[in-house]
């Protein structure tokens, strides 16, 4: 309290990435009287999975701001400003330069950090992760970038991979450097994880796969990288290392209140993603512990899609539970696209549920995206399901394909969410047109074949009544 | 009987089109055990919804042929021949040069024609339809276009707008007349027509809506068209006519086996697609009555995506009924592409749920289908849904937008099948990506939009419970 300027909102929200910019459209639309303010540290946001193309694609940090428009236009108030404290008993947060405010309502959305393992030389000039944060990939992309030769690239999770090949159209030599025997493949059966690591080596990212980092060695000068020696004793030269191993909940603002962080490292929340402490304070997105929608384990799932689902939850159950719309659980949806290759996955992957304890049926199609095949621009869909054999539910997809494969993956999410068996899959309907989708939907076609290997023959598959009905 | 030469197989499969195709593929994966055979006039069949493209796109029928690898691989035997009756008693069909065939459950997908109604002077050369038959449409693409150098389309649904642009493409002028005030306009609310016809008049379509035809009169000579003279008087010069209005079931054979017809002229099914006097006889397709899914009314679309659903649907349930995978009831599921537009349906429009009785609550939504919009290649989608404002249950929705156009449309038509709620979709979490989605899912956004219009107010919306929890 004391001499602080004061000023009061309703609705006080930390962090304006995807889940703090949906947090606050929602509540500005679905609680009209109530005043929204998003506090947020820098005045123009990236979008998060726009980053990579920043350095290739798109060419300019400029080139992927996210738009504020529809949280103003609901409503909502913007303040760029640092939240340096909140206090919980007082229902107030103090703001670097903005003073005192007090709410009703606090929704954290403070996102997360970059991980940096311990690994020595690791503050080498040129070793470097990506921070969320405009003023920081515009010095990237201008001043430090257009310096460099050679790139490693420690990761190959979806951030390294999206890098690799955007950093490769620049002309910069790139190496990919991932312990797993593929790229993805923590997110992928190998099948894919091949496909994308085929497709990688074609647009010319030199892989070093199966083996770790040992140490960031300096090159001539003793500043500066100059190389990444591998756990098997090899060197790759280089004259910059990103280091893409994964982010961490942000979480020094809830510490320093007091919330309860889960074992995962994020907020605790219930499913309407309100903290344990006060129902009144809500955290949304990668700052927020997030359960996995089949087995209830911390999922480390942190994607924006996922962020805004939790947004919107927290947006329209501020002033009162709307008892449907809580989180169900995390269905991580991925895709990305690699050259022509795009590919994603929702839900389980096989080794997952097989090592859940899943007996796991699987069926799987590869068809053409339009029809016929002679269509201008045609790719090949491959779509392979995984359903549990007991409750015929399905538990998860991988596709890999052209243009409509991330809304194929969102077929699969729909139908995991909607709780929807094999049987129920088997007789949707679905449109089709020459120009625009496969000759029949791939994730009925991919159902089809799972119910065929379900017992070995048809008449084992769920569903059957054994008797003959026809004669009757 | 008599001395023809009589052959036995179990399943017998009349036509050969996405739904006999289908319910063959089906039926010899699901009963491997039976032998089955599908019989059909032609011996390279086109892929039905392809055919527009043939004239422009494609350049040939033979870049138009339907596979018929999918349905040999399983173990089913095709042969070309003409079935001239079926003897329902004897469970036996004559075939015009294989003789006799008996069998133990008969699938009858003999199609649709097309509908060339009484217009004077529809006997003149240069009149002509579209039938679903390799050599007419070869002749008509090899011998009958080239000539052509003015062609007026009668009727602008999907097969009239598609070839208008296909035609279009070969330097052709091409007239399109729609009785209604827009083409599609019995597809679509106006805003979605009024794109097309847009796009259509950019493509260089002339358009001449809200108007019918009086007459087809005859050019110099007296035998060839030489315009169609519209309601209005005026005259629309042209040296060929496509006729464009639609299709009828081909129910002559099950005329002539004394099966029942519904009132829409398909004959008629059960939720398993089994005729009325028979269960071992079965119609799929365009030749089987339709009923809505959510009318239960008679449904006119020929889909062949709906056809492929119900060849599955038989097929799984020739010789045993799996009660779960039966018809619920078409959803029509339309999508199209003109020059860079795509659009589509899914369920009702609006003027006919309101005629109907539903009390709708709509949401829309447009987003870039790419994000930031600043990616290559982005296109706006439009995404209009439609809810019922007592269940809350989806009842169509219409998009307009890019290269996922269809797919959204399918998430759209599974959320229907699958009964899903405004509060269901609105926390369903779905997956993006910069270069394959738009960065919220267009449907969850518009479901949001409608949740904030269904009572002026969030907290007349439902799933509301108007307690305050937050305080408790």
């Amino acid at each position: 309290m004391g001499s602080d300027v004061e000023s009061v909102t309703d609705v006080l929200i930390v962090g304006g990435g995807p889940a703090g910019m949906m947090a606050g459209i929602t509540a500005a639309q679905s609680w009209p009287g109530k005043r929204v303010l998003l506090v947020r540290p820098e005045a123009d946001a990236v979008v998060p999975c726009g980053i990579p193309y920043i350095f290739g694609t798109l060419g300019g940090t400029d080139e992927d701001l996210a738009g504020r428009a529809p949280f103003l236009s609901a409503g909502g108030r913007l303040v760029v400003d640092h939240v340096v404290a909140v206090d919980r008993g007082d229902r107030s947060a103090v703001l670097g330069r903005t003073g005192r405010v007090r709410w009703e309502r606090l929704v954290l959305a403070t996102g997360s950090e970059p991980v940096l393992p311990p690994i020595p030389g690791r503050e080498l000039s040129g070793v470097f992760t990506i921070h969320k944060n405009y003023e920081y990939l515009d010095r990237l992309l201008s001043v430090d970038l257009p310096a460099v030769r050679t790139l490693a690239v420690v990761g190959g999770g979806f951030i390294g991979v999206e890098f690799a090949e955007e950093v490769r159209k620049r002309g910069i030599e790139v190496h990919l450097i991932e312990q797993q025997p593929h790229p993805l493949a923590n997110s992928f059966d190998p099948e894919v994880s091949r496909r994308v690591e085929a497709v990688l080596g074609q647009v010319g990212v030199k892989l070093h796969t199966g083996t770790g980092v040992a140490a960031f060695e300096a090159g001539e000068g003793g500043e500066r990288v100059g190389g990444v020696r591998l756990s098997d004793g090899s060197l790759v030269p280089c004259d910059a290392a990103l280091v893409a191993l994964g982010a961490r909940p942000n979480t020094r603002l809830a510490e320093g209140m007091g919330l309860t962080l889960s074992r995962s490292g994020g907020v605790w929340v219930d499913g309407f993603q309100r903290s344990r402490e006060d129902p009144a304070i809500f955290a949304v997105g990668d700052c927020a512990h997030k359960q996995d929608f089949f087995t209830r384990h911390a999922s480390h799932a942190m994607l924006a899609s996922q962020a805004a689902a939790e947004g919107r939850i927290a947006g329209m159950n501020l002033y009162g539970l709307r008892l449907l719309r809580a989180n169900a659980g995390t269905i991580a949806v991925y895709a990305s696209r690699i050259a022509d290759l795009s590919f994603g996955v929702a839900g389980l992957t096989e080794a997952t549920a097989r090592a859940l304890g899943f007996s796991v049926v699987a069926g799987s199609v590869r068809l053409p995206d339009h029809h016929p095949a002679t269509m201008p621009g045609t790719q090949e869909i491959h779509c392979r399901l995984l359903f549990d054999r007991v409750s015929e539910r399905l538990l998860g997809g991988q596709v890999t394909g052209g243009a409509t494969t991330a809304e194929l993956l969102n077929t699969i999410a729909i139908a995991i969410q909607l709780r929807a068996t094999a049987t129920d899959i088997a007789s949707l309907q679905f449109g089709s047109h020459p120009r625009l989708t496969a000759p029949v939907h791939p994730v009925v076609a991919a159902t089809g074949d799972a119910l065929v290997r379900w017992g070995g023959s048809g008449a084992d598959a769920p569903g059957t009544t054994p008797q003959e009905v026809a004669d009757g």
